[in-house]
């Protein structure tokens, strides 16, 4: 990634992680965003594509990968792959699921946001592992060998899985606190001000209720119908 | 902004809000992307810069922007400004505040999270108003002779303003609720799955202490320096 200048230099000690970030067309920029502003301060951040040219995100915005498959380094600290709209044909894309089964046999932490989780289960790198995903995709999340655990951040080894979206902070500071520590997560809380005040309380389909959850599984139906089409026949390969 | 595939289309009744989120050099992308994706499902977004090539966030990410000042539309719903390391180059730049002053007169909600509440008063458009910003640029705010309020979400009359980062979530959640009510920011609040449950408690200076917000400040204070050279005549000439 491109060095910035406005960018604080960390008198540090410790080499900074080494965190490779999935980018595809259609992936959730929150679910990316969130976990590399808490790891941020502590690490070199390489966003990974096939290409170098712009990925569109699935509401439209344009964002440039600062890697490719081929020159994203080969010993990760994290590996880390978002969710979207986008995931279905991530799941079938053999050259991305290569890129993850080989950076992930040897990263320090192989981990997901959202339906990344689907992702990084089409990729054969979840199976035996406890893990999480958004609450409208666990079912799917199971259907792939996956044992599903139903919270906002799982950790079985060094598999480490976050819920839906904005999970990913809770996710990413849980991560820097592993592997940095709990004073380092805690001056990274601060510097975001993570100190949530949700005007509403409809965080989960308990606390939205049956009529709202039935509209927000309406808005991604789509979505869950691409990706149980590559599920079925995948659940058998795997 | 382009127009994307993977995104759901909304049968919805209503025309899609008209947002417009200032890019620039060193911006905090968490800050803009919290409030995107809390409004995404209503809103036309266009991320506004002086020319269409890519933006360099604050940690480096590169992200293009939609639209330039020129061919921003006119009438807006939301003017948006996020903060970041770039503020105080922001708060200088003629151009960057001529597009705010003159989208900032006709827009239904003026608005900002983190330090881009110090842009918008170095704007001129937050004198007479309450507003917030993050918690290490509030003495800032009010050498800009902003009414200071310590909070989460502030508004004053059409002015919304949101405190450090993460609290661009509750800010985008909270003025959707105004533009489309309650119904909508619970529906979205459920996508993003916005259920918040902090590793640690640590997201105030109050919670984290004085030995991390001294950390924080001193990672911080460079930017600090440069926006209050940049007040100090400003608080003046406004």
């Amino acid at each position: 990634m491109t060095d910035n200048l406005q960018w604080p230099t960390n008198d540090r000690t410790e080499a900074p992680l080494q965190v490779a970030m999935l980018l595809y067309p259609g992936l959730t920029l929150l679910d990316l965003v969130g976990p590399q502003a808490a790891l941020s301060m502590h690490s070199k951040i390489h966003l990974v594509w096939k290409t170098r040219g712009a990925v569109t995100a699935d509401t439209g915005i344009r964002i440039e990968p600062s890697a490719t498959f081929d020159d994203c380094p080969q010993q990760l600290d994290i590996l880390f792959v978002p969710g979207g709209f986008g995931t279905a044909a991530v799941m079938q894309d053999a050259e991305a699921l290569a890129f993850l089964r080989d950076r992930g046999a040897t990263a320090k932490y192989v981990t997901s946001v959202c339906s990344g989780s689907l992702i990084l289960a089409a990729a054969g790198l979840l199976q035996g592992y406890k893990a999480t995903s958004h609450w409208s995709a666990l079912d799917m999340l199971a259907a792939l060998g996956v044992e599903v655990v139903k919270a906002r951040v799982v950790t079985d080894r060094n598999r480490v899985s976050g819920g839906g979206v904005t999970a990913g902070i809770d996710f990413g500071l849980t991560l820097l606190a592993k592997l940095r520590g709990e004073h380092a997560a805690k001056l990274s809380q601060l510097a975001l001000e993570y100190d949530p005040a949700p005007p509403f309380d409809a965080g989960s389909p308990e606390s939205a209720g049956p009529e709202i959850t039935a509209e927000a599984l309406a808005f991604v139906a789509a979505a869950i119908r691409e990706a149980s089409a590559v599920i079925a026949p995948q659940a058998v390969a795997v």
